[in-house]
């Protein structure tokens, strides 16, 4: 097992972010100008609570962001909680590794993992969510890890408002200083991939990324340009080519750029699925990885060690990104406060076969 | 989609197997001695039976494989029930796409999906089988899905005995006639495949397969052996390799075969991952796939059509064993029988680069 570095991020610039999980009953009684019990009434739902001042306090923990001690509660009852994980699809590699980090998490724990997906095989996206929303939100749910395609903040308040505990896995956007997250560093790993591509006398080094809007794909075409200002090698626009992960991105990019006057000599693929479809591409032209193209991916999921070459590839650690988040969303359940709301968990570079020094093959 | 053929077997010839759903109440209390509502008040673990009597009841229901509609019960309560999925480990695409299916064909059903891994870092294998079946059997499951590696015999009687409805998928042992399972038509997929590379001129092609105390891998054998015979090419014993269906396995028995005196122009993999390992062997010793070695996997996991060149294989209806396994749980949790206890999907072999007539490379 590699050793695992942990960066601890803060948005908010005060070194933490509201840390939602201290907030006490008496805090949010004193705030809604109530008794800390009509608090209480209110998060136990009971009826003995006046319309108007059951809607002040349910507006106020909403705000506040609190979380109850559901957990504690339930082994009080004696009964196993459920845990959920939303993952978008079961279609990737990307989303088994952070089942598999869940699920040997949560193993230990009593807590069992009810798995659901928000996009499957009907595409109806708007129907599917609602009803994990609802699922989540029927009480049969101790906590959530969330993993998603989109920002969804109006869906989060959602489950706050609802008082389910989660943490948000790989988030795509900026989700603000109160949503629990752990993510990976991005930034640092696109720029040891460059680096290295660089150190291997690579001058023309293109960069096929992800969609631009979703926070990750950011911090690696980010951490790309830093690594080539770095060592003074001036970006070349048309080297860059952010479109989505899929393969068939990975592939009709690489086509594109071959097709350059001056083609790129390695390629930094934003997933190892596009670099896969860099590969396929290659073939297809004749062209042997790496001698006359060096090909490092973004991911390393269960893909890189099988493909021939197997490929050089920047690892994101998603299974113990989901572990994390199960640490995480045990505090919360616990009542305790998380020491950090946004959590980076280190990559590594994996070095395989699929690079070598430019002019090899020629 | 594919269509899907369905292919039922039988085995014990009179074309059905005991239907254990079919059984009553009133069944049981004959066969016992009882009246029905004594067994009743055993299956509703009531106090007020003597301990003798429960102990003869309990026998008889366990020899019969009786199962209690569960779910229309929970229904009735106005609850979520759970169906349990439990997959050896989350680390191949295998089980990625088994829980696929089985996802999908719960999400419209208001069942939700627990997921567990007998296998999981820890590697205690015992432990961990013992804690997920004593998970199983703390009657906060209302039926299960089961991938095993073993044949675990003793365990699902146990599942039995505890009145916990279950279908096995892609079962690795003879289970007897009265387990319910979902597999895939191992034999016709290999035959599939065989024939394939006869047809294209191969004359010497070799098997390396999976471990033979495993159903589908002596079904696989036996294709290929069939397949054989019916073109009258001899069987090569060099050239059959049975092991374990990893990548390795692949690896080294490529290697291995390369090696002979009359090497294969052909290989015939158990499965996509030591389809791989043939790959990376045979790159290593400067073949090129197809022109030098045709390569054929078995399973059609997400990795086949990523590689390069893109893996002609026999693809197996994981996802569709998955939801077929739903299907048939939703039935033995309403109290209906199967109409087929043993069920095999239709295996298809999916052509794309990997395959060519021998003898190109020369």
């Amino acid at each position: 097992m590699e050793k695992m570095a942990l960066h601890k991020t803060s948005s908010d610039g005060a070194g933490r972010g509201p840390e939602v999980a201290r907030l006490t009953v008496r805090d949010l009684a004193s705030q809604a100008g109530v008794s800390p019990m009509t608090v209480s009434r209110v998060l136990n739902k009971r009826p003995d609570v006046a319309p108007g001042t059951r809607e002040r306090v349910e507006h106020i923990i909403a705000q506040s962001g609190f979380v109850p001690a559901r957990a504690a509660s339930a082994r009080r009852e004696g009964r196993h909680g459920l845990v959920d994980l939303v993952v978008p699809a079961l279609d990737t590699a990307y989303s088994l590794e952070i089942a598999r980090g869940v699920e040997a998490a949560l193993e230990p724990t009593g807590f069992r993992l009810v798995l659901s997906c928000t996009h499957s095989s009907s595409r109806d996206l708007a129907r599917q969510e609602r009803m994990w929303l609802a699922k989540l939100s029927q009480g049969r749910t101790d906590g959530a890890i969330l993993v998603l395609y989109a920002e969804q903040s109006r869906r989060l308040g959602e489950l706050r408002r609802r008082h389910i505990p989660f943490v948000v896995v790989d988030p795509v956007g900026d989700l603000g200083p109160d949503v629990p997250s752990v993510g990976a560093t991005n930034w640092a790993g696109a720029r040891a991939a460059t680096e290295y591509l660089l150190s291997l006398g690579h001058s023309r080094v293109a960069f096929i990324g992800g969609p631009l809007q979703q926070l990750c794909a950011a911090e690696r075409l980010s951490g790309y340009r830093s690594a080539l200002d770095a060592a003074s090698v001036p970006e070349v626009p048309e080297l860059v080519r952010p479109g989505n992960f899929m393969d068939d991105m990975g592939y009709k990019q690489t086509l594109a750029l071959m097709e350059l006057a001056d083609p790129p000599t390695a390629i930094f693929a934003g997933s190892d699925s596009q670099a896969l479809g860099a590969y396929a591409a290659l073939r297809e032209l004749a062209k042997r990885v790496p001698e006359d193209v060096s090909v490092v991916g973004f991911d390393d999921t269960l893909l890189a060690p099988l493909v021939t070459p197997a490929l050089t590839t920047v690892r994101q650690p998603l299974a113990e990104m989901g572990r994390f988040a199960v640490r995480d969303l045990l505090r919360l359940l616990d009542g305790k406060p998380l020491s950090s709301m946004r959590v980076q968990l280190a990559t590594t570079l994996v070095i395989r076969s699929s690079c070598a020094p430019p002019g090899r093959g020629s």
